[in-house]
């Protein structure tokens, strides 16, 4: 019945911000785990404009909620993207994702821009599930 | 013979437009396909100017023709990155982007700019091609 | 005791710039290494600025070093990632690309600018550790 369509799992947790925008914020597939860019907005999924500081620890607090749905926490993301508006930010930036992260670190891509100006950060991941 | 080569398939099928650039349109391993970046490009690869709304349809329509060649379909699309040129066009980016994709979305991350000005949209995708 | 540890394994090895900043220059994840953005810079992690030709082959030789950690040539990527930071550099971008990859090419998306103005190319690539 359900022959061709693929084995993927929408994950939704308490804590997660809702959104009228057309995503999943995790999409299970298998031991793989996506995540949808997530930024400082609230449980409503309405924008919280920040300083960056405010801006980063909301973008991770709604990623925590995400990767929780899946049972998962920060340290099982192994690729993670962010998008940082200002150059300016940066040291600010990998002073507080030391706060977050610690070895063995994901492998990390981090650009500067591309955010359209109206937020200050954002990021997404792939999270693996599998435990040794 | 070639036991150091990757397991990895080229796809192609009718309707890919070709490219002069070296990419595989789509790259097949194992259970995930992976597509290049997509665009408002015509059979011939060469770019199409149009409106936003023409540029996305036409993306999309490229996109379809890749994962076709792969059995897929765009519900097969796990993990999905938007290149927006103009803040403008998110609006009817959102709207249109329902017409292609329905519930469970793919994990996506909306960039805004990227594109160095000459195209107004692009995106690409993995797919997962196992089936429940 | 590491029950709830994510199977990932941090690659290390000769070539491989060292750096001060929070990321695994390669993650394996099972059958895929995870390439963290690589860039024009020297042994310690220094970025070398340089004409777009130098900076990108400087970037390649630093992907090849991390690849070859997990016993891996550019023939394994399966998707790859690039940022020109001008629009200007394209040509000469995929000359000098077709030096260093052949079919079957990787996927491929190619981003313009989003790199801060500070370098002029990065890359990032996700490889398929499996051989036929």
């Amino acid at each position: 019945m359900h022959s061709n369509v693929p084995r993927v799992k929408v994950i939704s947790s308490e804590g997660v911000p809702t959104s009228h925008l057309p995503f999943s914020p995790p999409l299970q597939v298998d031991d793989w785990v996506f995540v949808s860019g997530q930024a400082s907005v609230d449980a409503a999924g309405q924008i919280v404009h920040d300083t960056f500081e405010g801006e980063f620890r909301r973008s991770m607090d709604n990623l925590k909620a995400v990767l929780q749905g899946a049972g998962l926490e920060l340290r099982h993301v192994v690729q993670l993207r962010s998008y940082v508006d200002s150059p300016k930010d940066l040291p600010e930036y990998n002073r507080l994702y030391r706060e977050y992260f610690s070895e063995p670190f994901p492998a990390r891509t981090t650009l500067v821009g591309c955010l359209g100006g109206t937020i200050k950060y954002e990021v997404d991941v792939t999270a693996y599930t599998k435990k040794r």
